[in-house]
């Protein structure tokens, strides 16, 4: 069993992986933290309550930042063209919620979490990486008691999402990803390389549907309007960008990888772009140099992906 | 016929794609222009002076920037392990040279080429880019009368070689390369992406002298210090990086491409990065807006890249 801890700023791909998390039966989720990103943190941990509660999750939510580490970042507008002005997709949720937050913020729920299990908690951050930051901060011994971290951000082969250079994850808060990527633990990064070629298409989504339960059109409803936003970035579908960050937990398999350290580019035109120095590869002195090597993913499955996400979803539900 | 000034730092790829412009029946070489890089500008022009002479190449040098065009940059050191102390392998050079360089400043002979023969003039840049960005200072108008630009430099979608971000030629000035891409003229750009798949290996070299003249010969000689230096990188060969840029001017079909405008990164880790915003790619808006499309090159035919320079070498030395 994998204990997860997911730090997540729901969000729409953040709910399907959620979802994914809660439902496999080889990952124990012992944890939910939120972060702002795809919303304010108000509206990520509320939205991360009412999923929780919707599907049983029995896992603590805990409350996480609601600003960049470095407080003079200015906050630009949430991408409610992508995930709705309430973060998943603008269903209809109800008033009140019974679920309530962890009392402690998220960042110190991560460092208990993983002192309490060393070396078997696996950090899944799929949304900006301050809490992990302001983590490592607190408490840097946490590289020695995390298991590893996974990561869905950044884009080193490909362009951007926000900018031509940057992924929105990094480009969120490239100080706090900065951060995370140069701690020595072991971190690996899943991003726009190998999402963008990640898509669900509605209509397998509807057949998971069919073959689910509530649980399953709730998410369904969740998502029409991510899917709507991608119809003239991929076609039919939804890219399941934070899910592939899941799947690789247990099927590390269905990805190619590359390792070398990372820097994040921390202002100017590329503000927020992931950069891997590839081992083995000589340079003169740079940034990138006594660094831990990090894994980047270069390839992926994305059939034995979405087969995953499926099987999860619609057989392990009565698990 | 393709009008060309061929703007330069040999430099050993600089000597093969210096010979190839000369060989080819469809190129009509009507000046050479030097620019620091591989070598001080000194060394560079004397070389391409040298070059000229032993090759018997009508067309006039002239010398070029020895500086970048910010001249608060601070130089680094010669890549003497990849190119020799004399830039061109440390082949024996004659003590004297009679060929002379035009008394014009490189940047002023292209201006005034260019304005000579409107429309028809294709500047091929495998250096620094300062000779054009000062042209481009010095009269704007020449955006609209030059044909085309070639650059052999940058890396968009794999890593740099003097840093994981930057190639050498967009490293060694970045300011200049910024400002010849946003320029509103045609720039083609042949980076890393393809010419680290263009390796001719010491056999093929081998059997070009064999077929070949003295010139071809002179050519290998200065050609081994650069094969050994890539050893470690690509095996058996020589990387032609800047034969790339030329075979281009006639044969772009053996070339993929990717439209959209570019920017330099200026300062930080990432100092001289080139990034492409993709045509068609939605984004907010950002520093790549407004900015003329260039093209980039993503893909190769190596085989057809090393036959073109082959055949034009070889079969076209009575030409
Ligand atoms: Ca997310
Ligand atoms: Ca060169």
């Amino acid at each position: 069993m994998h204990k997860v801890i997911f730090d997540t700023d729901p969000g729409i791909d953040d709910a399907m992986a959620l979802l994914f998390l809660h439902r496999h039966p080889e990952i124990d989720l012992v944890g939910v933290t939120t972060v702002f990103g795809n919303a304010s943190v108000d509206t990520t941990t509320r939205n991360a309550l009412y999923l929780a509660e919707a599907w049983n999750i029995d896992a603590p939510v805990a409350r996480g930042a609601d600003r960049t580490i470095d407080p003079a970042r200015k906050e630009g507008h949430w991408p409610t063209a992508i995930h709705g002005h309430n973060g998943i997709g603008d269903v209809v949720i109800p008033q009140s919620i019974s679920r309530q937050a962890d009392p402690r913020p998220a960042h110190q729920f991560i460092i208990d979490t993983v002192r309490a299990h060393p070396g078997e908690v696996t950090l899944v951050a799929v949304g900006r990486m301050t809490n992990l930051a302001l983590a490592l901060q607190a408490a840097p011994e946490i590289t020695k008691l995390a298991k590893e971290v996974v990561i869905m951000g950044g884009a080193f082969d490909v362009p951007g999402n926000v900018t031509p250079a940057a992924e929105a994850n990094i480009h969120g808060d490239p100080e706090a990803a900065d951060i995370v990527f140069t701690a020595p633990w072991k971190v690996t990064v899943i991003g726009l390389d190998v999402t963008m070629k990640t898509v669900m298409t509605s209509g397998y989504l509807a057949k998971m549907v069919e073959a689910g339960a509530d649980d399953v059109r709730l998410l369904s409803d969740i998502s029409q309007l991510y899917i709507d936003f991608y119809k003239s970035r991929v076609g039919d579908g939804m890219v399941v960008h934070d899910s592939c960050a899941c799947v690789y937990v247990v099927r590390p398999d269905l990805f190619e990888t590359r390792s070398g350290s990372i820097r994040v580019v921390c202002g100017g035109i590329a503000d927020g772009q992931t950069i891997q120095k590839p081992d083995g590869r000589g340079f003169p002195p740079s940034p990138w140099d006594g660094l831990p090597s990090q894994i980047v993913t270069t390839g992926i499955d994305p059939d034995g992906v979405l087969e995953a996400i499926r099987a999860a979803l619609v057989e392990h539900r009565a698990a």
